[in-house]
Order: C-alpha cells, then structure tokens, then sequence
C-alpha cells in the first residue's frame, strides 16, 4: 500500500473513519490471494473510495493481442470490494455492469477509482472508473453492493 | 477441446459454418493466453454459441475466502468471445453487466455458456450464464459485441 | 384479459399455482392506472411468466419521430411486475437494463414477455424481451426483483 | 423552456456550443409529444448536458401506488436524449441500466440531470441522476448513446 494515500482524498474524512477504513482495507488485502495474484497495488482507500492499480501483464491478453476483459473487470472490481468494506460491514458485489470504451495493451497501468454514489440500508451503488497512464478512460463500471452480516476486523 | 463438441448442440448447424466456428476458436484459443492461464477447457463450440469451464484455484480467491467476481466475470467474458467470433468475423465486447446470485468456491467446476440472442448489423447481444458442478446457476451475464474490421483466421 | 392464457405456457404449472398467478394479476390491474392509461393489455400469465402488449400512440413518439424509449421500458417493466408478483408475495423492480435493438413506429404492436431466471431468497432475476407484430425483438431487458413484506391479495 | 438555464452550468461552454445546444434542444421539444404528454419541463441544456423535470401524476401510479418505473426511466431518457443530441448531431440511445433506490410518489416533482461521462466516435456514455423535491436520489441511470446520421437542426 502507498504511502499517503489519505492524502489523495480531496475532503479528509474523520480521522476515525479514515483509520478504520486503512484498518479493514490491509486486513481483506493480506488474505486477498486473487488481488495479490494480479500483481495490483492498493493506491488510496477512504471511507467509501478506494483506488487500485495494476500493470497490463503478458498473461492477461486474450486472442485479439489485448486485455482480456476479465482482468480489467476483476481491477475494478477489486477497487469496488475495498471502497464498499471501508465501513468495516462486510460487503459483497450483487452486481455489475461495464462499458469497454477503449483497450488496454501489454505494459499499460490502470488503475480503477471506486466511489460510492448512494447507500440506503444494506444496498449501496458504487461508480468504478478504470484510467490508463494517459489519463484516458478504458472502462466504466458501475457496481451494486449489498452488505451481508459480520464485519471485516474485530474493530 | 473435448471431443464431439458439436454434438452437444441442439440443433445441428450446417456442417461448413460448424467447421468455420471450430477452426476460428481453436485458432483464436492458441492465442489466448489468458484463458489458457486460468485454466479455462472449450466444451462445446458452434455458431453463435461457446461453453467454457473453469476450476476455481487458491490464486482466484478473495478477501472474503470466496472466487473473486473478476474470475468468474472472465470465464464468461471468454466463452461470450468464443461465441461471437464464431462467425469468423473478428469482434470485441463492447459492454457486459453480471448478476452474481451464488458465491463460487475453491474447486468448484464452473462452466459458462454463452448463445447469441440477437444480431443486427455489426452488434450483438449475448446470454451467458455461468453454473456450478451441481447444475446451480451462480451467475447471469448479458454482453453487447461490436464486430470490427478483420477476420480470426484466412478460411 | 385474453381467455386460455394459461394454455399459453409450455409446461402447465399447478392449478392452485395458475389461480393465484391470475387473481394477483386481476387484482394488480385493477388498481394499475399506469398500465391502464397507457392502454397496455395483458396476455397471458402464469407463476413466474407474464406476456403484456401495447400499441404505439402518437403521444409515446418522441423527438426522432419514433417510440420513446420511456414507453418501451414501461411495457417491459409492466410485464416484469406482473411475472415478479405471479407468486402474490408482493415485489418491486430494483434493477434493470435494457438494449434497444430496433426502433418502434406508430401504430406497432409491441409484446413484452417477462420470465423468470431464477429465484433466490428476496431476490430474483427476469428476462423480458420485447417483440413487435412482425415478431421481431425491438428490445431485450433484464430486471432484479427484491421481494418485500406482503401480498398481493388475501389468498 | 426555464429562462437562463446555461447559468445552471458551473463551467459556462464556448458561446456557440451554449448557442447551438439551446437551439437544437429547441427544436427536439417541439417534436416531441412524448416528454411534452408526460408534463415534462426543461430545466436546464449545455453542450453534453440536461436538466428535465416532471411532476408525478395520478396517471403514472402503478399497483402498488408508487410511481412506475417506466415514467421513471421516460424522464431520465428524455434528459439523455437532449443532452446527447445537445451538439446537433442526431444521436439515439442504444441501452440503458437504471438501479431503482427509492420510490416516487403522487405529487413529487423528479428532475433528471444528465451529462456526458465519455465520448468516443459514435458512441458516448452518460450518467443520468433522478432526484425528487428533496434532493434525494430515487434513481441513477447510465446510458449508451449511439450518433447516427443527420443533424437534429440546420445550423
């Protein structure tokens, strides 16, 4: 995890909610195989963001020489899990949509900006942008979360 | 690519366009070295039509001890390309939305199936829904393709 | 409501199951002004199935001179209420998508046909493609239901 | 058409795009009897963007005497319609997906605010917010547009 990652927040959260996010996001991170597995970095995590990132590896280009779309969804969705954990209320995707806008290519860096747009009760909506190193927008997804019982650490 | 794949489709399609779609995919799946590395096996290919399985391994399990979304929206993003390029005409996923309705776990056998529902000019919309061994249906995609310049293979 | 609906669907399900799917639609329709005034009219029900139709209005044409999308989604979302309410355990639309595929004209005879996916605690997920007189799919959604408390009618 | 709508604009655009997406706006309404029948105002247009309102009327309750979805969605793509038709290029929508968060109810006055998120050749992807009278979010939708030929006005 980065250094200063608060810092990349633009309204500091309340320090408590901010030290109970970073809490949760490093535990679900350390038993987090699939992410770890990607070779993606935890970027920034706030209550209710997270921003993720990950290197385009050989092993991820599908039969058109490209990304295969399964990793850039799993980048996002990975963002998506941390933001919508953040709370500290364990919480799972119930669903996604994403729009393919532009290809990733061997050595590109993406990273998925993951931020809560609502929540009511144990469902909440979260809009997923997936940027190059270029700035340039590959992805929108858009995620619907639906929080389950237990919490993420023992607070 | 098991054997007799082309007999698992109900309806019979005609022998040429049948053999253009076996000989797109297993052209398209040499290259394909992202689902060659999670592991994915082509059970059935036809026109418009592509199942695909995958076992659930340690390395695709996430924070909450369950298969990370990324993996199962892969699986069903490759049998969804499998399917549309069967045409021999080369196209890319231009939007997907998942419903995840059960969690997948380690060792768990998946499979997605992937049918064309529409086709008009260069989009199509694709059905593919994932199961488990038990026959459990643990997820409902639906994905939009865009047909670009190009073909998989020279007929 | 047409007579012989039921015979409409291929597996005939249990009578008490078919009485109580056509006494909560009657009784939903009765009180559904919105479907009403849009002069939607039901098809044929069933557990888990309803076919609703409707005719293109000059007031539903919109700026391209062609249905507005609005009027399509509703004629869908009509159909998926009456399918996610066939169990008379009263549920609401949380989610849809829907593709348009082809425009409506004045005067076409749009059906939407709602069933059901499948079906898990609260939650459930229908397919409803909509068709017009030529029996071609103008439209192709999918919707999440959530069941909440109540019924439809007094059993 | 709400007088001095462009200052709704937090950024005001180049003078001719404010001029030429007033103009096509313009015309689109008074073609479109769909928004018009549905007692919809517009609120605000900008080069990508639009605001439109609509009061919740006895005709748009459904059975369980909230708001349908349909008239719902009707206003969210109406503001998708004029804001992706805002450079006068005739475009359609070609899906949308829309997460239902809270019901709407007689009387309530709902505006959908629409704006562009990404543009690329043909295809574009917009985000379209309902809020009621309170400002809550009932509604948020996301569009795909697809700019086909013609122009909404001679400029």
């Amino acid at each position: 995890m980065d250094e200063g990652f608060a810092a990349s927040q633009a309204v500091a959260p309340p320090a408590e909610a901010q030290a109970l996010a970073e809490r949760a996001a490093a535990a679900m991170w350390g038993r987090d195989h699939a992410s770890q597995g990607l070779g993606m970095r935890m970027v920034a995590i706030a209550p209710g963001r997270a921003d993720v990132a990950m290197t385009v590896r050989p092993d991820m280009l599908n039969g058109h020489a490209i990304c295969h779309g399964g990793f850039i969804f799993a980048l996002a969705d990975s963002a998506f899990a941390f933001a919508c954990n953040s709370y500290n209320l364990t919480t799972v995707a119930s669903a996604c949509s994403i729009d393919f806008l532009a290809p990733a290519r061997l050595g590109d860096v993406l990273t998925a900006r993951a931020h809560e747009r609502t929540a009511r009760g144990r469902t909440g909506v979260y809009d997923i942008d997936v940027v190059n190193q270029r700035g340039e927008v590959i992805a929108l997804v858009r995620g619907k979360s639906h929080r389950i019982n237990g919490q993420v650490i023992v607070p």
